[in-house]
């Protein structure tokens, strides 16, 4: 922290030579900044620059920079010496423009407003004081010059008002239920008109008077001291609380939540006031320069005659279209609209604006990048390519990646969520809706859904077993587990909705009943889930999928011709001309894969192996090679499974179509596997032709404390080298078959959570034996590597010594996160609220990939494997893999790919192409 | 690898110029090389060197260099250019000093012995060829000179029969029963004396003749080629086979298990024979110059008359005492007795020597530093500083600090256990021995202890609940479980003999039976258990406490006149001398403080504040807490719990007399302190006033799949921060007690599980809170320190964060190797021995820290933390703490101390300070 100060106040010397420049004047065409001087100006300051310069109308006025906020805390509370010098020059730059003197108490004095403005606009500053410069002497002048008594005392009454609560701090006090200014307000009104529910604007010049009095009578009780009646004395005190207001309480929670470093301050910006209060022919508005719901190519605001800024958003009048301008104020609707189109082909961006129109004439005060739904930013980035505003690299990077995946998902008509009833609400694990039955066992809900039901599987946790249930239900929904949860991450996998760790859900398995919300529903009662907003709802609601979904993947002809397909896989082609990052998906079904592909896949980063074992009788075979008691009797087992493996193997290298395919080898403990109720072992006992209490003593054996860190991953085939050697066989078996059909297959095969070289090195021989086998018994040729996950954090650090083993290393951050911070995810539910509230996890580490501590382990672990192998490849196949933030980290770190789910191919590809941009 | 090999061949070529010196020679008292060689000339030949050179009588010969050995194996199995003219030039040498010639068909001929010697001896590879040089010319010439036709004829016959064997791999197939030229022995003396009984010496000069064609005739079946009669084409040949050894399997397997580069090489050494086997003024002997079982000052070995080496060890006759020389050969006595003074006062340590007597002249053939017993070392090394022939850093260094645990241990009697009935065996998880009535239920256990009865604890596994059993119990025995299981671990705080993971031993609880070797004890019954063997007995055998524990923690004077015990205060004194790295421990009650500064210690490294919470009725209080809904609850139950932990630590503090006490607050998941059985679950709810359902929901709720990885540590803390205020309130409660009472204290608070900086953050600010009011409050001042383990590789990699919150950092390894290799201690039974065999684990990774995973990240801590704290106090405090080669590492990872078991303080005092001397 040290450091950075210090270099920043050495920049600070070095741009300005002796005399630091500490305020930056705008006005009249001309200004001393520009757009690009956040940093110093914040951005607010930066763009009043910038639009001045660009010859938009706005009110002259001046920047104080960021680094007189350092100096301030720096130099306890006080400020640079030739501060208040360069102030006059800025003020008398603002007369001159504006041919009004500040504390003018003869002809029209010169107000002006005051406002904070951070580099990154940010809550829980100070925010405006209006109208300052007013006293009992210039208010009458004000009053004489616009010859309008009314008009001048509200604004002196708004003055105090503000001035009072923001800058000296006349608040509410613990135990006090009204704001103190308020308060006087209403015993006012109710003294004078017996009536509280006259409005403010309502008040006459006298009323305003007398409240002045009253409110001058209250600061000085409150505070001690009189109201400041100096000009001067108003705006510096003005300034230092806007410096005081960054360290606020609120401030450094903010900042502190969003990464932001103290060091970089605040500006405060002083501007004319211009008046959109002084009658029918002004008024004030904010607009976007389109929609920013839908992307329309059209303005889209709220205005309001004769009202000050803060009555526009203040909610007391309800605020007009923008387009009604038109009507209202035609001269300044006109003039908005030239604004719009200079804003546009000058930033390049959709801009939030805010705006006054004093007697007839626009001014703007503001200007902004603005916030957009995805649909907006997708027909935004289309648009304004095809009107040659901005190229395609800027296209790409005008969609926000982590909202994507609001395109892919369907969605409740908002109608029908209007009259629906919400019973609970948890964690939006899978975005999109779902209506359905409701069935809370797998084996249920995959025969209703046979039937031709919409099903929606109800579970308190989901298993491996339940994955049939689950590829027949329309959504998920859990009381328990988070957003990696089973449930969370195979619902994201397959695109299914889920809405997960619903706590307000109470599950009987016996009843057969769910209650919510007060209700209780049966089996095959309907609910309806929004995984995108976390809510559940009583009975059914209609859904429609996305466009770009139908179109895609179910290759449906009128989704094409929709705009916002076609808009889509414009911006997908960009993505692929501007990204050197491959995206790779996570599959295990040849469905799944083709998905993939149609989103733009280029192969598969990881196919989990033992997903397979659960279909159908495999599990059977699984299960008798788990309880055989020596190698003959794993092996017979193995026997039986090779055939299924090849062929879901062959399925996959088919649908590939030539992409890679990495295939992780065995990895889950084995008593996964196994059923652990009475009945379920009495039946395979039936089937296996063993004793009940046999297979109740392998489950016992097989029973670990914390499964997480027990007898899986490579383990096993270290263990039982048998296993790996008939996965070997199959994928291998698997390509010869395709090699044979013409078919070009590239199998990478995998092997799971090595932490020692000899580990990997041990596999890897046998690896290497049986495809040289295969290859000689079947007579053909095939290429293929052998490599490893990274996901314990000795493999992180001895990268290099497995690097000696290992074609290519693929990041497996879900368990490297586990394991790196010493958290299960199954069970981080219980303080992960708490952690996320005292901001120790910025964000929840599996899903974003936490960069400093899991991250600085894939540094490690990239240096040393490098230092060994120089072009090994590398790769991630966690979860991260589909966040976007997690994504540009994986680029700068310089991996080969990244893979995640299906769903999230397109989000990863967009994220990968903007980080490539970014560079 | 490649890297290692280059360097070496430069050094080589460096060192010798342009033509390499690859034979060194020795002999006459001149030798080409010296012992500290022995990279180059390996162990055997670097002391046949330096013997020679200080005069004592070694047959000349040479050594053939490790640097030939890499020659070969980098030049396809060829030999340098130069290296037989050198060869020819070190047989010259040997022929000028013996006056004999090599392959001399006329005279003597002078017959060498072929040997390896790699750096350290290892086992696998090619021992010894004896007699080289005889064939059918010189065998005649032999007898001739000797006159001796059945000597020379029984030396031929032995040659080719060693020479066939280990050079030309004339040896056992598969499918056959016995070496292929005993069974021509035992033919030949079949059908010649119809008796295979006779043994080899007694053959005559016509059998050994026969035997030698007819050994010849199976030469030639087997490998196709004749006997080689060239005595030069032996010599190569049997050097060949030396470096071919050297890749032989057995060699490759111990070279990976011990760490030995395979680019050591190993070397030849050729060497004039003399024959202990000329009559009966000949011999051959090993012996020791010191007693290697108890250290006493005396010869010790054993020697035949008449015999070759071989001989002695062969177990063909019966080997005499080496004193028994002074009547059978007295003058070789003499001078053996002189040969062991120098080698004692040279070398400086105890030998191992190998010698043979020709004709009453004494020869040495081997040296090297001998093994002993802890015991032995003890004394040796007190004896050799007395004799002035060491100086007590050497004393220091002779006693091996993984052994010296030996003389802690209570043993039992030899006899006792020659008569005992061995009935199972498991991991020697505490080292000593104990008897008692076997109960299988901690509150029995301490009740029968409490009426004064031995007693042996015996549990399927242990668990915190039964720590008042443990602590009654002599001994603990566990039929699941490894070295670092609870049981174990407590144990080894304890000082308590323990065997765990005996998995022949079935335990009824219910029917209160315990099952092995085939027998069924009941409660009350005796077994008896040898922690160091890890054997367990059936019945009562006695046992004696050691010496040292009798002195040092029983203050028993008799135990303190014993030499024994002075020896081992002396040493611990001069530990104390040589060492910077501090020893503390882990302890949790006075008593252990007591004993583990009776050891040494410098002050507590750990005090685990959750075992405090199993005592009496505290339980109780503990559970409240944890069942508590709301923070008011949470409080009233800490209310209760704080008079306890007060007086906890002033007990600590007290026994502490000054010294540090780092303190670690509350780590274990709260579902610990639960009670899980029914009935417990009952009981508990009758105390506390609730429904049994309450408690079972409570305990459901805190089940956690990943215990290990849930919500532990400061996690508790950060969900309910009041905890670490009760316990930080106890703490410095207790402090300012001690302050006003006089006492001297050091508290340094440690809080547990830390990956993020801003936890630590949090946690700080709840301490010093809590330390500034009770300061206030009870007006007195003490310093105390805050800080953190680093036990998760979050944490590690994230310690330049850390370390602005941490005034010290301590190493929990225990944590951060499961965390760091991904593996539950609790769980890696299923797969540690096929990690072992498969030598993927050198050693169990919780019992040796694993240097290049762990200690890595331990490396990355240590430097990112002094780059944030300069001065931040270093620290381990897992098991580790207490293992000799992971002190070693931590003192040249510059921690400041090491902290362990009580009865592992002398152990890791030992190590440090060795671990000192050598730099």
């Amino acid at each position: 922290m040290a450091k950075k100060k210090a270099a920043k106040k050495s920049a600070a010397k070095k741009a300005s030579g002796n005399s630091t420049k500490y305020v930056y004047t705008w006005g009249d065409g001309k200004a001393d900044g520009n757009g690009s001087m956040k940093p110093l100006l914040g951005g607010k300051g930066a763009n009043l620059a910038e639009m001045t310069r660009i010859g938009l109308p706005v009110p002259p006025g001046f920047t104080i920079t960021t680094e007189v906020c350092t100096y301030f805390y720096d130099n306890k509370r006080t400020y640079p010496k030739s501060l208040h010098q360069q102030m006059e020059a800025g003020i008398a730059n603002m007369e001159k423009i504006m041919g009004y003197k500040f504390g003018d108490a003869e002809g029209f004095p010169l107000l002006v407003a005051v406002r904070s403005g951070a580099r990154d606009s940010m809550p829980g500053m100070m925010d405006t004081v209006l109208n300052l410069g007013l006293n009992d002497a210039t208010v009458a002048a004000l009053a004489k010059a616009t010859d309008n008594e009314r008009f001048a005392w509200d604004c002196y009454r708004r003055f105090i008002q503000m001035y009072g609560d923001v800058v000296l701090g006349v608040q509410k006090r613990p135990g006090e239920d009204h704001e103190p200014f308020e308060e006087v307000i209403e015993a006012y009104k109710h003294e004078t008109y017996s009536n509280k529910d006259i409005i403010d604007s309502e008040l006459t010049a006298e009323d305003n008077q007398e409240l002045v009095a009253r409110f001058k009578k209250l600061v000085k009780d409150r505070t001690g001291h009189s109201f400041p009646e100096s000009p001067w004395e108003q705006l510096e005190g003005a300034a230092g609380a806007v410096f005081g207001s960054w360290m606020n309480d609120r401030a450094i929670v903010y900042r502190r939540k969003y990464g932001i470093p103290a060091e970089w301050g605040t500006a405060v910006n002083v501007q004319a006031m211009v008046f959109g209060n002084t009658g029918e022919n002004s008024g004030s508005g904010v607009a976007f320069t389109r929609n920013p719901a839908n992307g329309d190519n059209e303005l889209y605001g709220e205005f309001l005659v004769n009202a000050q800024g803060e009555d526009v958003v203040a909610g007391v009048r309800t605020p007009f279209p923008v387009v009604d301008m038109a009507k209202a104020l035609p001269a300044a609707y006109k003039e908005l609209l030239k604004v719009r189109k200079i804003l546009e082909k000058h930033y390049k961006d959709v801009q939030d604006v805010e705006f006054t129109i004093q007697d007839g004439k626009l001014f703007m005060l503001q200007t902004r990048n603005g916030k957009r739904t995805a649909a907006a930013a997708l027909k935004f980035a289309a648009d304004m390519v095809k009107e040659k505003l901005i190229d395609w690299k800027k296209a790409v990077q005008l969609n926000p990646a982590d909202q994507l995946d609001q395109l892919l998902a369907p969605v409740f008509d908002a109608a029908e969520v209007k009259k629906a009833k919400q019973v609970a609400s948890g964690l939006p694990a899978g975005p999109g809706a779902a209506s359905g039955k409701i069935y809370l066992n797998a084996d249920r809900a995959a025969a209703a859904a046979d039937k031709g039901e919409k099903v929606l599987l109800v579970r308190v946790e989901t298993s491996p077993e339940d994955l049939r249930g689950m590829i027949a239900a329309e959504g998920i929904l859990t009381s328990r587990g988070g957003v990696s949860s089973h449930a969370a991450l195979v619902a994201r996998q397959m695109g299914k909705v889920c809405v997960c760790g619903a706590s307000g859900v109470e599950i009987d398995y016996h009843k057969k009943t769910v209650k919510a919300g007060g209700k209780t529903f049966k089996e095959g009662d309907f609910l309806s889930i929004d995984g995108t907003a976390g809510t559940v709802y009583g009975g059914e609601l209609k859904t429609a999928p996305s466009e770009i979904i139908a179109g895609l993947v179910k290759n449906n002809k009128a989704a094409q011709k929709t705009e916002k397909f076609q808009d889509f896989v414009q911006l997908m082609e960009w993505c692929a001309k501007a990204t050197k990052l491959g995206v790779r998906t996570n599959a295990d079904t040849p469905e799944q894969v083709k998905t993939a592909i149609a989103f733009g896949a280029e192969g598969i980063g990881l196919t989990r192996t033992e997903h397979m074992f659960f279909e159908g009788d495999r599990i059977d075979a699984m299960r008798e090679m788990i309880l055989a008691e020596n190698e003959d009797d794993r092996r017979k087992a193995l026997k039986k499974l090779l055939p299924h493996q090849r062929k879901d193997f062959f399925g996959i290298f088919k649908a590939l179509e030539g992409r890679p395919a990495t295939i992780r080898l065995l990895d889950p403990p084995l008593h996964e596997f196994l059923p652990h109720t009475k009945d379920q072992q009495k039946e395979l006992a039936a089937k296996l032709g063993v004793k009940p209490a046999e297979i109740q003593r392998r489950v016992e054996e097989l029973h670990e404390f914390n499964p997480m860190l027990g007898h899986r991953g490579c383990r096993l085939a270290i263990s039982y080298p048998e296993i790996a050697e008939m996965q070997a066989q199959a994928i291998f078996e698997a390509a010869a078959q395709c090699v044979k059909k013409g078919i070009e297959v590239h199998p990478e095969v995998m092997v799971p959570l090595v932490g020692y070289a000899r580990e990997l090195q041990l596999q890897t021989e046998i690896i290497h034996r049986v495809a040289k086998e295969v290859m000689k018994a079947k007579d053909v040729k095939f290429k293929y590597l052998v490599g490893t996950m990274i996901e314990v954090p000795r493999g992180a650090v001895t990268a290099d010594e497995i690097a000696e083993h290992a074609q290519f290393f693929s990041f497996g951050t879900n368990d490297l996160t586990q394991t790196a911070l010493g958290v299960s995810r199954d069970d981080m539910g219980s303080f992960l609220n708490s952690y996320q509230e005292n901001d120790i996890y910025p964000q929840n580490p599996f899903a974003s990939l936490d960069q400093t501590g899991v991250g600085e382990l894939m540094k490690i672990a990239v240096a040393k494997g490098k230092g060994t192998r120089r072009n090994i490849k590398l790769g991630i196949c966690g979860e991260h893999g589909g966040d976007p933030s997690s994504v540009t980290f994986c680029h700068e770190l310089g991996l080969n790919y990244v893979s995640c789910s299906p769903y999230r191919v397109p989000v990863a590809r967009l994220a990968a192409a903007q980080a490539a941009l970014a560079k």
